[in-house]
């Protein structure tokens, strides 16, 4: 087994979280930096990161999310918000972006700015919004594992209601839609029932299809 | 700057493939197990993983994708397939290997059981489907960063005909739709022409925002 299984194996979703524990800034920035640095579809980086350690914004959010402590106990609660259209703005701002940064314009990328343009004004607003959670999730994944590498806890977590953590956030008037949150902190593993449970995967032959 | 955003800094979209080289198996074994282990929701896996070789099926995969040049250079194409709905058998096939592997039965999890067989029935096949791709998306995110440990490139990939895919691998009979695909194999670096261009991400200020 190389590190990133190794590291995947020591993952689990933390269940109660040690509340006088905090991450490093060095931690948090580490984790923060692979939510950045993931890959996206058409490199737009359809969505924001909210790191909240707030803890009154979290007492409102855990209200709307089955009351789960982790929220309130945790050193920083992630909040994944993913664009809620891809707009001719949003393709621009990147595309722009990609410009700038490279210093220069190139034909090939010009002409696929214009047909993906094409494609978003087609698919619609919410199959866009689809499209854009979806991203989201890469940025899961690197958070999980850049968090495993720096030894911090973290819980990826879809039970809470979006609109209503949309609301608490004000994330409508940014034109976001909240997807996944991801608790992050230290386990408390004396409160914990899960960290000593094995986990539980499908084995590879029901998993994997190798077609040769 | 740690290892893992190391690694992601590394990685880019591969846009050619050295198709002389292959993959070997304990590096692709690492990137399979990587997608296996990944978090899921609820714990469900609700997808599969198909890892193909066989140039025939690839070269047709390649008419219904844009005749992306990456998925017949490329050592093994891996494609994500999502579960078509969430349904009470799938639920209860995870349920039970979870009782299984941990050799007990445990009333809050029975009872979590039947909350989630509600959740699911309410919410609808289009929408456990949506719910299901998102899942496979941090797989996608484990096997980039255990591909880019590995020194292995590998190019995300949503442009192609999911339906055109789904036929070519008999997808519906698995109750199965295609979500992402990722070519994986070595760079081809001389007519490669993202290979030397910089990286461009969102800033921080922009995609960042913590809640005090």
């Amino acid at each position: 087994m190389t590190i990133v299984n190794e590291k995947l194996a020591w993952r689990y979703a933390t269940k109660k979280f040690d509340p006088t524990k905090s991450v490093p800034t060095d931690k948090l920035e580490v984790i923060i930096e692979a939510v950045r640095l993931a890959p996206t579809s058409s490199g737009l980086q359809p969505f924001e990161l909210f790191v909240i350690s707030n803890p009154e914004i979290r007492a409102k959010i855990r209200e709307v999310a089955w009351d789960q402590a982790q929220i309130t106990d945790c050193s920083h609660l992630l909040v994944f918000a993913a664009w809620d259209d891809i707009t001719e703005d949003r393709v621009h701002m990147m595309f722009d972006l990609t410009n700038d940064v490279r210093g220069f314009k190139n034909e090939g990328w010009e002409s696929y700015r214009q047909q993906l343009l094409g494609i978003v004004a087609d698919r619609g607003t919410e199959a866009n919004y689809q499209a854009a959670a979806r991203q989201a999730y890469i940025g899961l994944g690197a958070a999980l594992i850049a968090a495993a590498f720096e030894e911090v806890d973290a819980t990826p977590m879809e039970g809470f209601d979006p609109s209503a953590v949309d609301k608490i956030l004000d994330l409508k008037s940014k034109n976001l839609r909240s997807v996944v949150m991801l608790p992050i902190g230290y386990r408390a593993a004396e409160g914990d029932w899960l960290v000593n449970l094995k986990k539980v995967r499908r084995s590879r032959e029901n998993f994997v299809t190798e077609i040769k």
